[in-house]
């Protein structure tokens, strides 16, 4: 399944989508993709829906983040080996975990806003997990089936405020919509190998990102079952697995975003996303014109 | 007032402490202490209950976080000119931020496990503000029309995995238990300086830490105006402030947390905690033969 989070930001309603690729409403059979919605006996009883029996959306629906309630955003650092050598980085012993926000995320297709003296604002496709059961102390030969899906994540990452404002790199991860998390979270079932997805990412219209989850350090079940010993993972929790080459630091000379830009991402089989740029004082003009802010 | 959630971990009921000490049940009022409820207006709503006409709760029910439906934990490292001397570290220019996956929240008595392969288990006493509306790019001067109230955090911390396992303090932050969350949420009008609180931390009856907020290196209002210009702080959001002098790993010695131990801390004003030391595989057996985990 395609599951999906419809309607306005803060008020998502459930949804999935169907076999021709259109939008249907699940409210009369769960109250969102959340919590104990998650779960492999809700999944199944929604499998069993037929998608024609429920209520068709308008196409242009705004998408929210495709899972809701997340109270635990971990994020990996330099997983990919191909990133870590185009920035100089040593591959890590073991991961390196970091944390977004939680209100940081939105939905697959809303604005990005660089944040109020930002001038580092950076991209960064990733394949996001979402955890569907409470997971601790786990194996690795068992994580996935603590998983209840995988989505895109844009990683987006204010390069100053993460490695140049001093301790940790919270600063820099989880300033507003810096979480883009969709279009849909698709069921485990319906990826056939997580390890060889390809992912991709577009600057207006420029490839900038091309990778493989096929050179993952740490495989999706390793990082399942790593932060697994270090937290309790609650359904909703995220973990966004890192990112491959392309990011615009790395660049020579560096490109980062700027007002106006339009990010497209995509990782195979998981859908697409796309984001146009907005400073920050060009979006509180829009708010205050009444505009919408999506 | 002096808010408090009780009942059974993951199903607490909202309450308050009368003025003789009592424990009052809230439920026909509010369904938790959490979201909106944290709000100026509701707050206000609650103080016209007669603490009188509430009924009562027997004085041993078990105490949950004092808040509820917490999405961001956010820690400041480093935050007292005290401490940052004891560790030899400088005083930061800007605060310190890091996570505590919201996960490890608890009640102010409940046990402490000792995560599994556990060799540096430390203590921290701190003063947590809890937010109470949302907050994205605050000033200091009105910070604190933000923050519903205050309450005590053992910042409970395991320093081989936050500071010799890789990457950010993540791993030896968030671990189960570690955030002993109470016993009760003081709102703001019930004290009389944020910045002028006596803080102290016993092990098994000997004094560890001896502090006051007065020696913060970024107070309260400052914290919160910091952090809401990197994320946006959402009502039950908690910031715990940092720790005073008196950590196990800068005694010479150093001295970590055993099984059996017992810490009671501390804030002026704020009530008291009280949590005993499990080890893991201790914890697991008593689990195993039914006995109550807290």
């Amino acid at each position: 399944m395609k599951l999906i989070r419809h309607g306005e930001s803060g008020d998502e309603k459930p949804g999935l989508v169907d076999a021709r690729g259109g939008l249907r409403d699940l409210s009369d059979h769960v109250r969102d993709i959340a919590g104990s919605v998650l779960s492999r006996e809700t999944l199944e009883r929604l499998r069993r829906i037929d998608p024609e029996s429920l209520p068709l959306l308008p196409p242009a629906t705004r998408l929210g983040p495709c899972v809701g309630g997340t109270r635990n955003v971990v994020a990996i650092g330099l997983n990919f080996t191909d990133h870590a050598a185009e920035i100089g980085a040593d591959i890590p012993p073991e991961p390196i975990l970091f944390n977004k926000a939680p209100s940081c995320l939105g939905g697959a297709n809303d604005r990005v806003i660089l944040p109020k003296g930002s001038a580092k604002t950076d991209w960064e496709v990733e394949l996001a997990l979402v955890i569907g059961a409470r997971a601790s102390y786990v194996h690795a030969n068992e994580a996935l089936s603590y998983v209840a899906g995988a989505c895109i994540c844009n990683d987006v990452s204010e390069r100053e405020f993460q490695m140049e404002r001093g301790g940790t790199w919270a600063k820099g991860k989880g300033c507003p919509t810096f979480g883009p998390l969709g279009p849909w979270l698709v069921t485990l079932d319906e990826i056939p190998d997580l390890k060889n997805l390809a992912m991709w990412l577009d600057v207006n219209g420029t490839r900038m990102q091309t990778g493989s989850t096929a050179t993952m350090i740490f495989d999706p079940a390793q990082l399942v079952a790593y932060v697994s010993h270090f937290m309790m993972l609650e359904p909703g929790d995220v973990i966004t697995t890192g990112t491959p080459p392309g990011v615009g630091m790395a660049r020579k000379p560096p490109r980062f975003l700027r007002n106006g830009d339009v990010m497209t991402l995509g990782i195979a089989g998981l859908g697409t996303q796309r984001q146009e740029i907005v400073a920050f004082d060009d979006w509180t003009a829009k708010v205050a014109a009444g505009e919408p802010t999506h």
